[in-house]
């Protein structure tokens, strides 16, 4: 099928839009390269060296003789070329990775908050309202989080795929009723994922959109089999406080001799994935939309769960490298619990990369072969949720 | 207290603006004049004839002394401006009436579409960031909409002032949950009012902010005793197919001679409540703020309720006018029961103005004294919510 990659320069995206690509569908990545911006904002480089697109294109076609498009194109506010991109390129599918994606980052600054908001849901309504004008059957797979139900809501109860039953009390007795699950987003970033469900609810009623929404766990890992090929294909390794997932942060830390950063008491319990499970859910979801006028699809992305702490200790036990508590800069539950249902990916195939010391020492190698690339004063994370919370030094 | 007016240009925002002069607050109307500039877009304009703002401001301070400041400002884009506003003026509380308020026309173009979006959500998102970045603290209080609920989904079950407890099924047991009434959009303006409840309920739980969302009904009538006070203060009155609100619609359309235009059956119930009550209620919403770190203050702002039929009947006796029966160009249930929960504003002291004939006769004059002001082409509803619907010709 012909797809359209939106936002395919980055972590997700690059990998997703060279899996699809190797998998024969026909992949044009649509990016503003706002990701590299940011990096030149922040003074941070990705620990891996990434190319240029063009470059990274070029690549791709010497090794497997696929062509991938791009097409540099804001979508939150290239709306007529994306209107026309539609018409000319008829996809079949759009995969939106398009939106800011880190929750320190969104919390970093008023600037930064009020260009999560901007980007991530005008370029996502732009996206469905496109589509509409189109008047073309494209079906939309989104990157969500699972920060979308927030943690400890239930307790123990598991998280169900994007939907609750639940029982209200009325004067003529009880109803049950399905609804989306309530969202308590801990972040601007996190919420922007809460106000896109109400964009996809409403345009799947409305218009028929076929919308599948993947609610993803932590993604760690750096490499897929397609990224590998050649090292100007790598995958962006993020490692600073704001970009840097925490598993990546321990690894490449263990790597370099810092010590892992746990902020606050490592008490939370968060959702992974790798992210070769990240590009092969992606395919899934392509192959599987949901009818024209159903609700929206929504997917559980996620492999396993783990405390913060454990993994640091899991780390600290393989390398030998030191634990730090430091103040965590969040607003959050100190200790929570975290139990997700993930059925529906497993059912269509989906055959989890699991946390195993393999993956770790090829991850720790990424960490090893580049830590002369790594800036010791972006590690620490120092996006407060609020003004005047305590933040580390650099260690 | 001093309170600052987004959007107090408008048909709710005048006056409220008015009013809380009148009560003795210090007022400063912050507007855009967006909805003159649409007026212009759709070549019709309000059926009163509304004078410029600083002449409307004039008029007020020589029959009263009182003095209302006002501020040309966008808040969807002029952030900075905003932050120095805010800084400047120290204000109690903002009321935010900035927001695109119909749905008709949040349906009737992508471009529209785009503009409810990006005007209601960057808007109101620039003022919550910029209360943060102030640290101040100011009050919130933003016109929300009863279509927040949607319409059927409990039956005849009253809905709640905006949260609704509900039971969950554990492996442990039932669980018991207080939680957002979820939301059911009706058109794009709706669901900008039900994103807009999820940046609060963030904005509230991680900054503090005090913020009171006022789910409102269709609002009826034209004057307020301030408004009333000289023909130049006189407010807006909107007939038209996508501003006009459906009462004033039935009211008018008797006056001059046109059929009441009921589209699809009639079958639908809605909230209605007098601009009187309105502002009144916003004054006691000022009054009323919640405690720091609560959740988020919601009322149910409506009066009564009614089916549009039945309106249509009793004007139609009332005055011997036509009803015409045309197609529905909105996607929507052709009946639907609505039971509203509104213990809150009746607690606080609101005594409501009822659906009396004397104030039907009131309106009457407002529309039989303009009536030469009426383009007869902009009465029949034409804003589809998906291309291809049937729409009536003029009639």
């Amino acid at each position: 099928m012909k797809v359209l990659i939106l936002g395919g320069d980055g972590f997700c995206g690059w990998p997703t839009s060279l899996h699809l690509s190797q998998c024969g569908h026909d992949v044009v990545i649509v990016d503003n390269l706002s990701r590299r911006f940011i990096d030149v904002e922040l003074e941070v480089e990705s620990l891996t060296p990434i190319r240029p697109i063009h470059e990274r294109l070029a690549v791709w076609k010497e090794h497997t003789g696929k062509e991938i498009g791009f097409v540099n194109l804001d979508l939150a506010h290239d709306y007529d070329r994306l209107l026309d991109l539609l018409m000319a390129e008829r996809p079949d599918a759009v995969v939106n990775f398009a939106e800011q994606r880190a929750a320190p980052y969104s919390m970093r600054s008023p600037k930064a908050k009020r260009y999560t908001v901007d980007n991530n849901i005008s370029g996502n309504h732009n996206l469905l309202c496109a589509i509409v004008e189109s008047g073309l059957d494209i079906a939309v797979v989104h990157l969500g989080t699972m920060g979308v139900y927030g943690y400890g809501w239930t307790g123990t109860a598991p998280i169900p795929e994007g939907y609750l039953t639940v029982t209200v009390p009325t004067p003529d007795g009880e109803l049950e009723r399905e609804i989306l699950h309530p969202a308590n987003p801990g972040s601007v970033y996190h919420m922007t994922k809460t106000l896109d469900q109400l964009l996809f609810a409403f345009y799947a009623k409305n218009d028929g959109i076929r919308i599948t929404d993947l609610h993803q766990g932590i993604v760690w890992g750096t490499q897929t089999p397609e990224t590998a090929l050649d090292e100007r294909l790598i995958n962006r390794f993020d490692y600073d406080g704001d970009y840097g997932t925490v598993l990546n942060r321990f690894i490449m830390q263990a790597a370099i001799g810092h010590p892992l950063t746990v902020h606050g008491t490592g008490g939370q319990t968060r959702a992974f994935i790798h992210i070769r499970d990240t590009v092969r859910c992606i395919e899934i979801a392509l192959n599987n939309p949901p009818d024209c006028g159903d609700q929206v699809s929504v997917f559980n992305q996620v492999t396993e769960t783990h405390r913060v702490r454990d993994l640091a200790k899991l780390i600290s036990g393989l390398t030998g490298a030191d634990v730090a508590y430091l103040p965590n800069p969040r607003k959050e539950a100190e200790e929570n619990e975290l139990n997700v249902t993930r059925e529906r990916f497993l059912a269509l195939g989906l055959d989890p990369t699991t946390l195993s010391e393999g993956l770790l020492e090829e991850t720790r190698n990424i960490g090893a072969k580049y830590a002369d690339r790594a800036d010791r004063t972006k590690i620490v994370a120092r996006s407060v949720w609020k003004a005047g919370m305590e933040v580390s030094p650099d260690l």
